[in-house]
């Protein structure tokens, strides 16, 4: 019997990437998940990144802490504003406020790095380009990118004993076909946690964008979100 | 009169990154410079980044920590020993035993963001690929990949308002022309370090491949090395 591939997953503990986890899962390889905290406000994604980690006995998790802070420049991580209420065309207009500089290539460099270090060459990660068209390093164009970097940039891409290849099943779904795709794959969406503006205890405030378009997919399949949201 | 344009800057405290800073600072770039202290064993390059920024009066350093040590597999982040006296053969034979995977792309996707976040494009990195050839993430290709990565993976990128550039001025230079541009730019090398295996207090073995690289080309200049070494 071989023994199974393994992948690395980053996983914020949000929907997608707990989606992206169960995906990786169910092809059958050894799951390796990393969750990178950026000095954002609600350091509650990493519990639930730990309870997608553990709903799924991952082989393992590791966190890593950047403080993104110190460079300044996204409502994620200055305190700045969350938007609320905003509509669909408002969402959709132009690169949302919740930007941050590099991050997914920050996210991908981490994983690439213990990729390399596990013997993996498969890494997954939950970008989606369809409600949110904003993110330039949501773009497949920015996919390519990285992937050939990737193999450029370390031993185990130039000796070739293999190809690194960014898996981003999600790309092109929108938000009520990942959470259809979910629940088939046994994802408990009562793990995870979007909201960019919740209460200390966790509660998701459920007019930020994340949470408006997660609330709404639910709606369209006909669910009820499991999760908890607290109105002002 | 016009803004000093910015630049940041890769600087770990050694002589590359210093001759690098020097370079910037010449050209009249207004330095930010980052240095990225990814447990490696001797933090002592951490002071020495210090010492370098300060001497330089650079508009601002900071320092991020990240902990390669949870993804394991080097000699600068692992417990395993630091070849020493090896002569110039071994130390170019393949990939040497001191690659970090990913290290590089690490580094400058936390460059990317923070140039970004300060507006600018112009990313300064002191790789070299003359006396140590076998880092995959230290080649000419490696950084064009990276270059065209960055103008995908941000909006600094492609909202056009520039276009990142990766500046590796040191590249094909060897160590020894490296120290000698260096003088000429003001670089004072008793403030850097260089070891991969000091001293407590900061001293310099002298026998392992980075010390050995630095004592023949002050050598080659027919000068005294400024730094500290304590011979075992």
């Amino acid at each position: 019997m071989s023994r199974p591939k393994r992948a690395v997953i980053l996983l914020s503990g949000g929907l997608d990437s707990a989606t992206v986890l169960a995906e990786a899962s169910g092809m059958g390889f050894e799951i390796y998940a990393l969750t990178v905290l950026y000095g954002q406000r609600h350091e509650i994604e990493s519990a639930a990144a730990n309870r997608v980690a553990k709903a799924f006995g991952v082989a393992r998790h590791v966190e890593q802490r950047i403080d993104l802070r110190a460079f300044g420049g996204s409502a994620l991580t200055d305190d700045i504003g969350v938007p609320k209420d905003r509509d669909e065309a408002e969402m959709a207009d132009g690169i949302p406020i919740t930007y941050v500089p590099a991050r997914n290539t920050i996210f991908l460099s981490l994983a690439l790095a213990w990729a390399e270090t596990l013997g993996a060459f498969d890494i997954f990660v939950g970008v989606n380009c369809v409600d949110y068209s904003g993110y330039p390093d949501c773009r497949p164009e920015y996919l390519r990118a990285f992937e050939n970097l990737a193999n450029l940039a370390t031993k185990a891409g130039v000796e070739g004993s293999g190809r690194f290849q960014i898996h981003a099943p999600l790309l092109t779904m929108t938000k009520d076909q990942i959470i259809a795709r979910g629940m088939k794959l046994g994802v408990d969406y009562g793990l995870t946690h979007s909201c960019y503006d919740p209460t200390p205890a966790g509660g998701s405030c459920g007019r930020c964008d994340s949470c408006r378009l997660r609330l709404a997919a639910f709606e369209k399949l006909g669910l009820k979100d499991p999760i908890l949201y607290v109105v002002d």
